[in-house]
């Protein structure tokens, strides 16, 4: 009788791992190949980050507190030395914002016009000089964007895909408005996401720490600096 | 002197006028063409509306308090009698979640796999028979998606401009998770989105509020049945 | 037995209204709003269009006897006073050519890595001058693109749906290569297309004949300039 | 002097190194890996491959002579053997076709319409049954699509990038048509292409020959069958 519940029960063990296939459980990976990897840096642009943008003190509590900037830096310089390609995604409009639905209900294109920010070329909309590469990084720098996501109209989906690139993981500006909507399309097409939580800050505070809390981890693996880069093995030089 | 203040003022207002083009301002429409509108219904699902799923009980203070099933029911039939589309989205995978990637961090896909849910066919993923199209009624009925956005692999996006759609309302499952995401990116698509906050429910309830307050607004205008239904002209007949 | 036999084909002739729908039979559209009309114009580039291009001198004979070049900035002229949407899509890529596969089985943009083509900012990338707008035009120029289909990475399906447009005219280089395959992709996302015969011209002349006799006609309208410009309904001052 | 003229030519050698990255030179590759592969089969369904079918006599000659169809069930297999993914993409509309645009100039749509062809569940949409994976396989079919390209609508571009695939082969119906559409829009999507020109049939033959030999190659390696299978490595049991 024992035997023969021994026997169901170890048939029951060979059934679900048939069921689970070759992968026997459905365990992330604990490791990434640096080949297969990037790093999808949002916003990075004065008007977070320089001390004379428009959004700059709202973040500047955070900055002081837990070292953000200084520290996405750091990331951003042992994650190009490990091989990981680094892709800067930002937000940009024309002069006279031409390619926007100024009737949309939703409000993000109307503001950012009733405001005339994020004028390509402008002051305010300049790239983050302490993230720009060096001479001999191979970073990608996408043409700017009029979506949320980091994905919206940049080719980043095709390019990343035709470089064999599965892992992205995500930082930037703001965890809950166009970060949160990177992690997410990022999972709806495919890769293995990787949600960067101390190279990113919220616009709304408290609600970014109940989404990353509650709805990240659907998407993502939440995950500090440390921890993440020292997932990723380096690419063969 | 009262003569140069007004010449000024007469030309700030021209100046303005030609920045803001033949819209004068960004102001959005007040009322929709019903054969330019379609409603998203996202995963009404016996998971979620069905007394014996899983999901139920968590629903079932909003559903008592506040009608939503019922509410839902009747804004659909008023729409259909309107002209606007119907569209139905859901949730579904094969029988052993070939089409998933069993080791992805993000722990979505991994959930369902590990509780065996929302196979295609099965008695949780039916759908709410309430909101069942009657004979004449032309809903659409998309396949099952793996995607959290409404959009994702159901080819909706390319099906609403072939019929001339550019107004989506979205209700559904849930505030926080599933509508959020298609919210997001429909107005990524470029859609004018109406987020019907009493056709949803989140499954967060708190966090979902304050997505509701804080984030909806910039992709969507949030707005109760009976304000919505009011704003459709009915297509004609 | 008359009777039966008229009452026969009557009922006939209704099922097949009803089942037809509203718009009563499959029938195209005579003319076109401008508002909701954009012409798309493809790698109109020295390469091309500048004698000192790579390819201009295949193209030349083309050139010389249909007079294309000087009838498309007429067909363009034209478009922009009725008040159709001019929209300009390139090609281009980084100057080391990062963001390409340079292992992917294809030859296209392996041909343009050995032969350090189409770099952005280069004199065989520059646009042709003949077709830029006036300061009071509201062209748009879209970022350089390395994609085949003018869809490809450059958010163009996302913007036009933002405004409205639903009918796209395509013309440029070449009729077997990109423009195919913008007309190709456009019907696929549910555009209704017109194939500007005379604004295109073809990489392999006589296999592109076969294909605007053959296959263009099953996404697009294939036609001439004249008849579609009278197509267009200006748009309201 | 000769001392001058090796270190000049070492000079050469290491820039033209370093201006092709690791990979030395933009050569493809000359095995797949059976995990990172998948073949694409389009649309064998009963109108082609059935005698009954619409176009069977169309296709009756290809048939005979190149035994495409008895040749293509043997490569299924083995590729099926060694670890490549098969899926299967099918054309279908609804009993009513309410999901097109019947007024779209493009003919393709409007002649399955008029033609009342093509329904999901219809005979002639039936699959090739020769093709229908055994109990063991793990094939994927995808729902009906609308529209040309494979990967139309299906969310197949999201699933293969999910399950990590970045070489696609694509053979089916027809080589000028819906063939030609997956592989220029594969290219497009930045995968690794082959096509399987035996396992693929064209509508108009002459015409397909011509699209083989001049822009099948610039978006794919065109390939027969015994070389195609001999370069696919495995996966590991």
């Amino acid at each position: 009788m024992n035997a023969m519940r021994t026997l169901a029960a170890l048939c029951a063990v060979l059934w679900a791992a048939a069921a689970f296939g070759q992968s026997g459980e459905p365990t992330p990976p604990k490791t990434l190949k640096a080949a297969e990897t990037a790093i999808i840096l949002v916003d990075f642009q004065a008007n977070f980050v320089h001390p004379e943008g428009t959004w700059y003190n709202r973040f500047k509590p955070v900055y002081d507190k837990t070292k953000m900037l200084d520290r996405t830096v750091e990331l951003v310089k042992a994650a190009r030395a490990k091989g990981v390609w680094v892709i800067h995604v930002t937000e940009g409009y024309s002069q006279d914002y031409r390619e926007l639905d100024w009737t949309n209900p939703g409000a993000f294109h109307r503001n950012q016009i009733l405001r005339k920010a994020w004028k390509v070329g402008s002051k305010e909309a300049a790239y983050f000089d302490r993230l720009q590469p060096g001479p001999n990084d191979r970073d990608l720098f996408l043409p700017p964007r009029v979506q949320v996501s980091g994905f919206g109209g940049t080719g980043l989906n095709e390019i990343l895909r035709s470089k064999g690139i599965r892992n992205v993981a995500v930082g930037g500006f703001t965890t809950d408005v166009c970060v949160y909507a990177t992690v997410l399309s990022a999972y709806d097409y495919g890769y293995r996401v990787y949600a960067l939580k101390e190279a990113m800050t919220g616009f709304y505070q408290e609600m970014s720490e109940e989404m990353l809390k509650n709805v990240y981890p659907f998407w993502s693996y939440v995950v500090g600096n440390d921890e993440w880069i020292k997932m990723v093995e380096p690419a063969p030089q």
